[in-house]
């Protein structure tokens, strides 16, 4: 019998030990780095130390799923140390020398924080890539580029792809400043006002592969201000792809029909025999609301007086699982977007259809006749209008409807009833005039497109050469405690 | 092999899976009553109609998890159409006449959500039960209400604990009303225009217990007023909560002492051997937090065009786990609450220690000199400052201390030198006399906790009435069910 | 010198001075019925009561802008203490006895919300009487209802419009219930533990036009959760205009052209002369998203202990300001929806154009043939799929393609090649089949409209008259100041 | 007349109008860039460019408030040109060539939060000197350091209190990055598919004293990841001082007595003369709770699709409020913090009044007995439950109770009952024995702090360097239109 209230139970450690499985890798990791380095310094005697290695390398074998964690007993923690207890007896006690219950899981939760960050960003840089790539191959796929889904001028598919890339790529690098965060070491802290025990807080840094060691111990323990980060550039990423998906549903319409994505990321309804729903886009932007907030909810939890475990109990399940969500929505962007039919046509067609050339039109007659762009803007306005009611497209608009315009708005012709104005209403014609940095020319759409490539390729590379880090820390840290375990 | 990408099934079917527990039951029972329909309106052939409720009533004996709901093969109503296909070929193709799967599962999630609902009416009202009880008990237990955290007035931990209950009893109302709009059925809204299958909308409605059909079609579908404002509730309500707790967590300080959590509440540090935590109080602040954003997802979810899957995919599994987490936070407050440990003694010491007498000495001063209370405020400020420079309390201010004030702020004594404030200063005197409405007179508190009281044991039994008749639909639906399997 | 760091003049009083203009009124309001009760009851000498109804009468008839208002001598309260002292002396420090300053801004708060909440509502109202009138007008314009922008089945602009006006008349209840809780008098709390100078609080409260006096005064001080459940209530509002706006700003694109925004909605864009930008949908929108955020703040901010003034503090701007942004987006959404061009020809070809006809032929196929609803859906799938590749729509469906169709999925054909499918694929004859309850046949449209127009005008019936209750309230009480006044 | 809808200009201008101040400073620069570059390119006639410079240098010296921003009009820069015109008729036009509205407004926007977030750096620069330097003053101001405000080991204020300079470090860095994301140019971007008239996008970015340009146009326009970014760093700022500022509003209550707010940063009660509120924390408090809602917001008004105007609408006005708010807090709490007065004397009883001394009590008895960790844990809990009781403190334990407990814990005695343990459970003692890296011994602390002290410095004069270059640029570019006025 534990004496926990069942409404305490029910309440309190059922979701602590919900997220038990997130934290058992990262608490048999802390829990031996803390063993070696409490044998080092000489504070626990060698046998215990030997039987305490044993017994975490068999827990760090078992998963999770086989540990019994169970809220009866109260949180993750709790249970450890009931089930160390049960296997070897008081020797178990000198687990907890020198370290509160906190710094344990604090400890695990960026050892866990720091691989789902490292996905986040494989994910992130897949899609950069992924988008870069179609862009590329769009580099010369005309369409009106829209505001207020509303044409707006001519451009390409291309240029309007790769404008996810630059936010996704400047998110991996807010990512890496995170994990920066994330990766150093709490241990060492003595609850809160130092150790009074350990030689030095470096050591277990080291045996754990972090970078650094958080200098003040009370901030160590209770520092909260990275894991809000991390959610806020993780949600941010996730509202980035939610504009995409949204885009792309509305383009996957009937009346759209400008994309269409691949039948695996769709499904069938289950009533109405014609639909294949664009499933995976409503996942997307659903998973950004619901991200929002997991964010919104957890700086509401952190409005608390400092030094207060509501600021991490709830945050040790909520952080973790609010990265994987926004890395699984990531990694389906990139696969939508890798595979998506693009119906170049379709969109030529609209983009004849409209008068998205207005704005260069405007531009030529204010160059041309020398009146003010507002003048000349009234002009084509004008021009426009008729056109439009005349059931002309922008592509026919002529000189001569421009000085009647003039005529009408200015009370005066401008002198180009006889221009050939086709070069000037040609969308290709003005896209590939678009050659000023950053412009929708497709020469330039694809040196963005394999400039955004090689930034992802960069990162993504950045990002290994650090997970190898981790993975070699870590694999040092069980090979040395397999050591203690055979030397006796 | 389904098709589907395994990003899909990662980032979207394995969500809703994750969901299926939450509305297994309610599904079964949900297509128990369409087949039932089908077979009175002889859509679907008797004996189709016959292995059908076969197949459900096994179904509605199978707990959730040994059902094979897989992400794999999509989301919960794929995986139960897959199964029964499996089972009885193609005769399971009869259950999706004139129903989509939306229909179903938003059928499901509203049998489901009636239960939540009246649980966590349940719990709200025993956090009433038990604060009124409580609250009459320290009817006449002084103590110095605050504001700010600042001694105002003489009150009692009576007076201040049943100011939660209203609230509560208020959110108990607001979660009828939310019942009420759950409680309708949308069944037989044939996708969303209207269905030409089946002849009465109704009928669906009664046999699972719903009070009213939802008119409109495309509302029945789409609607998702009803479940923001349930998790608004619910959110409230935990916030009132984690007022409470947060109160009881800084005068469970030793600064303060003036209350215990009863043990089962807390839990012990695994470092510091002194120590015993109210996790309790910690839990239920954070879970406030957590649902804040639960809460605020779903309205950014919800603010997407209409009649889109992201409306709704999320809410199926947001929605019942908030009111749940609501739920255990209120049964764990009502334990609390019961258990609390209060100390008259130090509450009183602290009373007594202090000032908070003197809103009732300056009414005093400007009844009895007919000064205006500005002035009565100014002669009282300075005599308590005075007071406070020699290390007097309130029941230590005299008549001539007050006269003294009066020269220094209004250069003029009030001739109160002789008088015996004794009567005035006295904190139980003080609570005696606030006979108003509302005041926290004892025997007022003693009357507002009985009605308080009785106004939870009414919701109770309002309630309990309520989910009789879902117990009672529900179980004539499925021996319906069985009947018409048993009749061949 | 009031002795106010300049910092906290900056960061607190400039936000509650702010707020002034929205308590001005309402204060003046509680300040007139809080001295009319002190001279009732003898509290008060009675040419103090003279003076400060004279003072207070001028006050009321004073623009909150030209009243001495500034934060650097505090707050509001404080501001018109020092204004009133500097008027007529130490006579205005009457006005304080037996009432805080909390008391007063409480008090005004929710006289000024009332008027907020009416104001809501009549716009919600005319909401739903324009949606109403526009859905019975076009009850027979026909349209492809869609799911994730995919055409669903047959449907009607009318059936389509209607679906907005029942949850907006759903809150329009909630938010009745709302001002039921704000219409109540927090009034003779005296601070928190009970007045001891009035004799009655009902006596302020009717003068104040409130329906009833909040018991317990420690919660009439401090209740919180009726300012969340409406600020939650105006957000869920708008809320569903935001999805009736980005449904319409998608409908208003050039590949769509299913509607129109009248011009007086829309503006030009100032480069791109061709633009008419339905910039009063992106507003619609954007003030939902912005309403989620204030009321996550509130409820954030709420997640404080209690009777601490930054529960309140920022709830009087914040909450009043949140009710009359979701006001004037409802008042815009209603013109939008009354000036709407609805291009029924578009919807009527696109809607032919495509297969939403498909459920409603595969329910034929099932009823006719006799198989299952899954084989004749698979059936229709088949035919459709072959339809469509061969450029044809659902209407050019023969039988012939059905039995084809079956032979494939189904190993043999269905005896259909001869019917005559004209009536089952006629969007028109789908449409006029939908009579069950709620469904989208024309007649029943135009009947829903009508009831709710007609619910509607009684909802705005009995706001008027509530409203014109605060309005005579208020009335009575300036014309008894008055007198007091001109009795001398 | 306009012929925008009354409705229109009520829910949209008028919110956008009412930011018009805090742009109207970056429009004018901004168009001042625009004309020299425009010039400099020949687009435009020199007549025209002397004309507009001269009217927008004018714009320039007049302040917002008297500038004709007149919501009927539309938006501030509909006004603007509205204005211009009817200064210099159709030569204002000139000012709209190569460039819409939004970029205009987005340039501006920049130009605004480059100075907002120089502002709340300097104050958050401005708080961590002052608590480093409050720190290293009360680096020997001994107090119990609470979890669950439970004691739970003897520290000093002075740690305490750094640990808040830690976070606000690290987010003035992650501020560094944001300035990094706002001060470099959209301008250039030709609406959206990259200007075709102009010759250099450089060139107004340096003009405006911005880094770079952004590259990809359509990203250049619709970026809003930064603006995200920046707010949930301001929100975490705020809500990091919310925790110190409820620490402290706990500790200034009568029972805990710890700290004393300075006059000037409370404020008196209007009824109760004995009580001066910490008013500053209230504020602090709920501006973090009024942010949270501005961040959630502003993330929920994002998730919407790309290029759609309510991405930015809102946040013109929301961003820089949100910034302002947070430095507004952060400069109180700098002040609270300077003029502190800490009650030494009254943390030092309550520190020996408690068992703080449990957890080196236990490692002692680990050390010197042999014992497990566990088992010394349980001795001296016994120890101190005892002590409790017999109404003993920590300081009082002797070496035969803890034999006592080790009988009762373990069966046996561990040979401690003559060991004086004074030095063991002197607080002081303790505190000193925290050498190891970041630990609360008095000369680590002093330390840290000067470190932090010229962190901040640091920080802050890597801003003002910013800031002067803000400055240089801004100048030159007034001086370079200036000259091209005067040279006609």
């Amino acid at each position: 019998v534990t004496g926990f209230a069942p409404e305490l139970v029910d309440a309190g450690f059922a979701v602590e030990i919900a997220d038990a499985p997130l934290l058992h890798d990262g608490l048999n990791l802390a829990d031996l780095a803390h063993v070696l380095v409490l044998r080092e310094d000489k504070i626990i005697p060698a046998d215990a130390a030997k039987g305490l290695c044993a017994l975490l390398l068999e827990a760090h074998r078992t998963p999770a799923a086989d540990f019994p964690y169970n809220p009866a007993f109260g949180e993750t923690y709790n249970c450890r140390e009931r089930y160390f207890t049960s296997r070897i007896g008081s020797e178990a006690g000198w687990l907890h020398a020198g370290r509160p219950r906190r710094e344990a899981v604090r400890t695990a939760l960026r050892l866990r924080l720091r691989r789902d960050v490292a996905t986040l960003v494989s994910a992130a840089t897949d899609f950069v890539s992924a988008a870069s790539e179609v862009a590329g191959t769009h580099a010369d796929t005309l369409m009106a580029d829209q505001t207020y889904l509303q044409q707006a001028q001519p451009s390409t598919f291309g240029h309007y792809l790769l404008a996810f890339a630059y936010p996704v790529v400047r998110d991996v690098v807010r990512l890496e400043g995170a994990l920066d965060w994330i990766n150093t070491s709490p241990a060492g802290a003595g609850c809160v006002n130092g150790s009074g025990l350990l030689r030095d807080r470096r050591r277990v840094a080291d045996l754990l592969g972090f970078d650094d060691v958080i200098e003040h111990t009370r901030d160590a323990m209770w520092q909260t201000d990275g894991l809000l980060n991390l959610v806020a550039i993780a949600t941010d990423l996730a509202t980035t792809l939610s504009k995409l998906a949204e885009d792309l549903e509305i383009w996957s319409s009937q009346e759209f029909d400008y994309v269409e994505l691949a039948a695996p990321y769709t499904r069938a309804s289950v009533l109405m025999p014609q639909k294949r729903n664009p499933y995976a886009l409503s996942v997307v932007r659903g998973q950004a609301g619901v991200l929002i907030g997991t964010m919104s909810g957890l700086y509401a939890v952190m409005k608390s007086p400092s030094a207060r475990s509501d600021n991490l109990i709830f945050a040790y399940g909520e952080v973790p699982r609010a990265v994987d969500a926004a890395a699984r929505s990531t990694r389906l962007m990139a696969g939508v977007v890798s595979d998506l039919t693009v119906n170049a046509e379709r969109m030529r067609t609209e983009l004849l259809a409209g008068f998205s050339q207005a704005t260069d039109l405007a531009e030529y007659v204010m160059v041309e006749t020398g009146v003010d762009y507002r003048s000349a803007y009234l002009v084509v306005g004008e021009a426009v209008r008729r056109a439009s009611t005349d059931g002309l497209r922008g592509i026919d608009i002529t000189g001569a409807m421009l000085d009647q315009a003039a005529h009408s708005q200015l009370g005066r012709g401008l002198g180009l009833a006889d221009r050939d104005l086709s070069q000037v209403l040609d969308p290709a014609a003005i896209v590939a005039s678009r050659v000023l940095s950053g412009g929708a020319a497709p020469s330039l759409v694809r040196g963005m497109a394999a400039s955004c490539a090689v930034r992802a390729a960069e990162r993504r590379a950045a990002m290994t050469t650090r997970t190898r880090g981790f993975d070699a820390a870590e694999a040092t840290l069980v090979r040395t405690a397999e050591q203690v375990v055979a030397d006796g």
